[in-house]
């Protein structure tokens, strides 16, 4: 059986919610929150702000879901989607002021931050970069908490440095490319649900998953991470939690 | 004797720091960490970016000055100095967030925050205003500190309410006005050392603080404010640092 | 029959477009477009992004939609409908920015700005205080456009002084207070279609309009808004053509 | 005699002014527009604001200085020196945008509109993507201004083939790789006048600029550019003044 399944563990589905921006809705994040176990919330720099950070912090929290930073690059035009050229103490300072800032509102909640996941380019710079992601596992390290991330990448290997916990994600709306990268958009496009059922079936089963041009990689995971911008998002997600459930924590752990 | 000197306690002086933007330098940021006790430190949103909030804990923390959160109205472009119409919850997110930010880079330092200090019109915006006031004693009294503020103002009251410690201010850079409020301005003017020397020293002996218009104010304080964006900010801290010296904690002590 | 009506002229429909940001969509621009005669597209700063108004501008151009300026205040967070304390000089100088802008990718479409009508709490502001609309009233006179506002308001007491153009509106989904002040809300609500064409019918049969206190409220007017953000705002524009149209042209001109 | 020297023309001096952001100063302006020709004004992206630029195009228009759009990265804090993935419609919208924005306070100052220069990493990236090339020499051409860049780039291909004029820059306060490409600085270094008088001595008299490794660069220009931002700013744009007077108008046409 392949390593790809984590060894015991409960695999959970995590969600990027609170990226609405003022009067601008954004993502279906009440009806998410009923679905996952995670949410990623975005903390005002590629979406989000003070007000929708505050009901987001409080919906989730009312619901049990586990609350994170999500923090991104500073550019709300381009939802956090272009890359920008940072030197590993701006991506430092601006990952400490995004989580300390959601950290404010988790205090008023009485919760304790569960992770950092950076978002969008964010996340894919910090894959590549080994001096960037060192900035990160600071971060994550300051706060004792699991950074979540691609295994295989920088993210693993440098949170293994650090000593800081990597919980591995499986992407089900994005596709990826041959040597295991993630193919980010900038707009979102719907998701067949059964296609992502199958792509979580297939990687309990099997411990791969197809990229765009066939090949087939090993994917170690422990969250499945569903975008809450897609226009079907609620039914990927109830999709993708059928496929956990049937496979069942008795499942999981036989595949230790 | 009046009782607007405090029973005992060490009078201190505190300023305004942080509030360059990325290369656009402010302020006489390090020659005044060498005269003041205090610092209110900018959190992005009227001034103040993550960068610049890392540089500035990091080096108050090396002088020993104390590090208090100085949160504004989110506008950069106004120097957080034009008035918004905000509804309390809107406050209370801004200073959750703004606050929580700051305390990300506390934490870095191994430091706790030291007080809430509001900036420009979103304090005199508390001053007046004891819903909006509400929303940052709770703030304040979620992290546990002191707000500094204007004594006689729904600042003082609304803390008293709260159970937050209220440590009130003296300004020796702007004007009162006959009711004893702060006449903000938007662009600093030099001051003269000696006129706000003078100022302390009276109010040390008198108690007393002459309004524009020539009433004299009776007005309660613990700490002195000079603010940094004044082009010799940093003759006014010394001269008022010699003027409170020369007071001298005995003499503090003698006033109660 | 009242003057309420202009004399001879047609009367238009107008809406607030381009306020989306980034992948922030909003409103139902394209479904509007089919509807009414005249956009004014955001500028930026309260909504609205370069993108966003390079697609808005050559969507209205395709369909013959007339182009006008929506400048707001710089707040993308409050959507332009908190109140900022700005001096007249600011008010001048970032409508000229944000004209100007809109005035860049009309030069593109080689088309000619067609109005100014501000956003939100700008509008009203400008409603209010003379001085502030006078600034507005320079900016409409420096490009030789109309200006759009509320009759009986500063509005049109100084496009009157100034020689600007001035074009009432009548609001349709938004109450009116008994001194013919618009109600704005900060979040949108359904408008009844049904509703917002009976007050359309009754006005032009009438000449008045009902205030919340029941008050009879004589409005002058020669375009109807829809604003694009109710939940079914096309079907609210739909309604309002049809009553303006069972009116007709030569109704109107018999009104003169 | 090199070809680096332009037939006949005047060779004029350029400045970045306009980069202050609103109580944030920045630069040297009122000092620079006694020496320069040309300024190039920024738009409040990467920095500038409405207010700015009402007084920079104000300050340039009453003592006779060309004016220019320096647009940038929408980037505040990073101050446009941080290069950001962008799409070419993205790069020509975002020129649009600014450009139209300036153009604004021109129009009230009687002004037309000198030429279009990018500002900071933009300009870098200009310079080496045909494409993005595209989109700005798309705006100059509606605006019918010339584009200054640097020679022997994208800046002057692109200019080329899409019949933009193309003015060639010199700079004397930046090193230039051994390619000619100009080694941009996050923050400004003081620049030794003479050695910048010297380099445009050299460059007039020899038709070469020596890279940062000894190469001889043959750089072509008819602008000289200072930037406002170096702390000795003004020393720097009098000495190339005087090495530029003292090769005169004569001396130039001799070039030819």
């Amino acid at each position: 059986m392949s390593q790809s399944v984590p060894a015991g563990g409960q695999l959970t589905l995590n969600s990027d919610l609170g990226e609405s921006l003022g009067l601008h809705s954004f993502g279906n994040d009440l009806d998410l929150m009923g679905i996952i176990d995670v949410a990623n919330v975005a903390c005002g720099f590629h979406a989000g702000d003070p007000d929708t950070m505050a009901a987001t912090v409080e919906a989730a929290a009312a619901r049990g879901v586990r609350i994170g930073a999500h923090p991104g690059l500073p550019d709300l035009v381009g939802f956090g989607r272009r890359e920008m050229k940072l030197a590993a103490d701006e991506v430092e300072n601006l990952l400490l002021y995004q989580v300390g800032a959601l950290a404010g509102f988790l205090r008023k909640a009485g919760l304790e931050l569960n992770h950092l996941k950076p978002h969008g380019s964010l996340y894919g710079m910090l894959a590549r970069d080994a001096e960037l992601m060192g900035a990160a596992a600071r971060v994550a390290a300051l706060y004792g908490v699991p950074f979540y991330g691609l295994a295989g990448t920088e993210h693993e290997r440098v949170c293994a440095e650090a000593g800081v916990t990597f919980v591995g994600e499986l992407y089900v709306d994005l596709n990826y490319g041959s040597r295991g990268e993630l193919l980010i958009k900038r707009r979102p496009e719907p998701t067949d649900p059964q296609a992502a059922a199958e792509r979580v079936r297939r990687v309990l089963a099997e411990g791969v998953v197809e990229a765009v041009d066939g090949t087939l990689l090993n994917i170690s995971f422990e969250s499945v991470c569903v975008h809450s911008d897609a226009p079907n998002a609620v039914d990927v997600a109830a999709a993708v939690r059928e496929a956990l459930s049937a496979n069942g924590p008795a499942a999981v752990s036989n595949a230790s």
